[in-house]
C-alpha cells in the first residue's frame, strides 16, 4: 500500500506536467508553464510528506514555494509547532532564492564562513538550518520545498524525502 | 456531481468533527480538540472553494486560520496575484481575530465610522474589504476564512459559500 | 458589595500614591517616583474595569501605559478579540504620547481634518478610535488608559470609566 | 506566611481548572475550554512570581501566552526594563510555539548548532536565552510563561518557579 501511494503520487506529478506540456506545445504565450511549480504538484508533494511525517511521528508544517519564491502552499499538520509555519515558508523561500538546500547553507553560515550574516540581508527569511531543498526540473531550480516539526535531522529527513520523490516523478516525464 | 462533491466535502468534515468528538469523550487531555480547526478541515473547505472558484474563472488564494488565528493551510491557485498571498492570509487572521466578517469590518472602518484606522493597529494584518469570514461552531469561533483573487465580490461569494458550506457541515453534526 | 469595591480600589491607588509621596519626600534621586503609574495602581484600575465590562457583557483587553508610552500592565479577559491585543495597547500609548483621549484623535484625524494621516506616523502605534484616555495627575498626563473588546461605544465607556474612577483617586491624594 | 501564599495560589489554579472541567463536562460547546489558560490563571501565576521576583531583588516583566502564542496578561514592575517587556512576551511567545523551555533552545541554537539562526526566522519573535518556559497540562503545552528582568540565571530560576508552581496545581486538579 505503500509502494502504491508512491507509485500514485509520482503519476499525478507527470500527468501534471505532461498537462503543461501539451499547453506548452500549444500555445506559445504558456510557453513557460512546464517549468514552475503548480498548486496540484505542491499539494501532491505535500501530502505524501505528511503521510511519512505522521509514520515517523513528527507534526510537521510543510510548504512549497514557486520559482519566484513565493508560496503556492502549506499546510500545518495538527499539533504542529505555531512556530514552524514561519520556518518552513522562509525555508522554501530561501532554497528557490538560494536555489541550494539549507542543510549546505548552514555550513557555509557559520561564524568565520563565507555567507556568514546572510540571515540577516532578506528581512528575516533566510533559514540556514536543515529541513529546506530546492525543487528542480531539468537542471535548473523551479521551486523550493521547505519541512519544519521535528528535530533538524528530521526535517532534513522529510526534506530529502521530498526532493527524491519529486526528482523520480519530473525524471520519468523529461 | 456537483451535488455529489458537497455531499462529499461535508461528509469528511463532519467525519472529522465526529472523530474529534469521540477522543474528547474518552480522555481528558484530548478534550479541546474539537473545538478548533483541523488541517483535514481546512483543506476540505479550501479545496471546495477552490471548484467554485475555478467554475467563476477565478485564480483565488484560500487560507484558513484556527482558534488562535494561525494559519493551517494555504493554497494559492495557479495564476493567482502574488499580493493575494497576505490578503488572503490577513484576511483568515482578521475574522479569527476579530470574531467579524472582513465585509462587515468594511463598513464599520470606513471614513467618519467607529473603526475608522483599525487598518493600522494590528502590524498591517487587519482587512477591511470583503472575502474573509469567521468559522463559527456552536455559537463560537474557532478560526477564520480568507479568499483573494478576483473582485471584492467574487472574493466574498467565494467566503460566503465556503461559510455556508461549513455551517452546513457543522450544523449536521451539533 | 458594589460601593464597597469602588472604595478599595480608590483607597489601594490613595495609598499606592502616598507611598510614592513619602519615598519622593524621603530621598532626591526618588522625587519623580510620584508622577508615574506604577504596576499597582495599574492593575487595580484594570481589575476594576475588568469587573465594570463583566458586568456589560464585554471580553475587553485593558492596558495601562505610563509615562514613557511604555506598557505597565496589560489583560486579556477570557474570549477576547485577538486582535484587542495590539488595539488595547496603542490606545494607551496613543493616550500618553499625545495627551489627548482618542475619542478627540478620532475627530482631528478624519479625511480632511487637521491630523488627517496621524496614524501612519508612528509605526502603527496611533489608534483614532474610542477607548483610550490619557491618565492625568495634577494637570499633568502621567500615562495612557487603552480599552478594546466592545464596540466603539462600550470601549469609549469603559475608558472613560476607568478615567473617572483614577480621578477620584487622585484627588483625594492631592 | 510563605507557604499560606503558595497554597492559596495554587487553590486558586485549581479552582479554576475545576471550573472549566465542570463547564466542559455540561455542555459540548465549552469543552475546549479546559486546556487552553485563562486570565484567572494567568494573573495568579505572575503575581506569584512577582512576590518571588521582589524577594530576589528583581524587577521583572512576567507574560503569559495561551496555546495559540497570544499575549493573556503582562505585569511590568516598577522600574523593570522597558526591553524587558518584548522579552518577556517573545519568551512566553517561543515557549508555546515552539514548545520548548527557552534555556534548552538557548543549546540548540548556538553556532554550529541544529537550530542555529532559528532567531532570525520568526519576524524576531524568537527568543534564544533562559527565561521562558512552556505551560503544558496533560502532557500538552496549552502556553508558555516569560520572565525578564534579571540576569539570565535569575530569569530561568523565576521561570522554572513559575513552571514548578503551575506544575503542582495542575497536577492536583488532573
Amino acid at each position: 500500500m505503500e509502494e502504491k501511494n508512491v507509485t500514485e503520487i509520482i503519476t499525478r506529478i507527470v500527468q501534471e506536467l505532461m498537462a503543461q506540456g501539451k499547453a506548452a506545445d500549444g500555445a506559445g504565450t504558456d510557453s513557460g508553464k512546464g517549468t514552475d511549480v503548480t498548486l496540484r504538484m505542491a499539494v501532491a508533494l505535500i501530502e505524501r510528506i505528511e503521510a511519512e511525517a505522521a509514520r515517523m511521528g513528527v507534526n510537521a508544517v510543510i510548504a512549497v514555494a514557486n520559482k519566484g519564491g513565493r508560496p503556492v502552499a502549506v499546510h500545518c499538520m495538527d499539533e504542529s509547532f505555531i512556530a514552524s509555519y514561519d520556518v518552513a515558508l522562509n525555508k522554501a523561500y530561501t532554497c528557490a532564492a538560494l536555489k541550494m538546500d539549507t542543510a549546505k547553507l548552514k555550513q557555509l553560515s557559520q561564524p568565520g564562513g563565507p555567507l556568514y550574516g546572510i540571515q540577516h540581508t532578506n528581512g528575516g527569511q533566510i533559514v540556514i538550518f536543515g529541513g529546506g531543498v530546492p525543487i528542480t526540473y531539468g537542471g535548473k531550480v523551479i521551486g523550493g520545498l521547505g519541512v519544519s516539526g521535528g528535530s533538524e535531522a528530521q526535517d532534513t529527513a522529510l526534506a530529502e524525502y521530498g526532493e527524491k520523490l519529486i526528482k523520480e516523478a519530473l525524471d520519468l516525464w523529461q
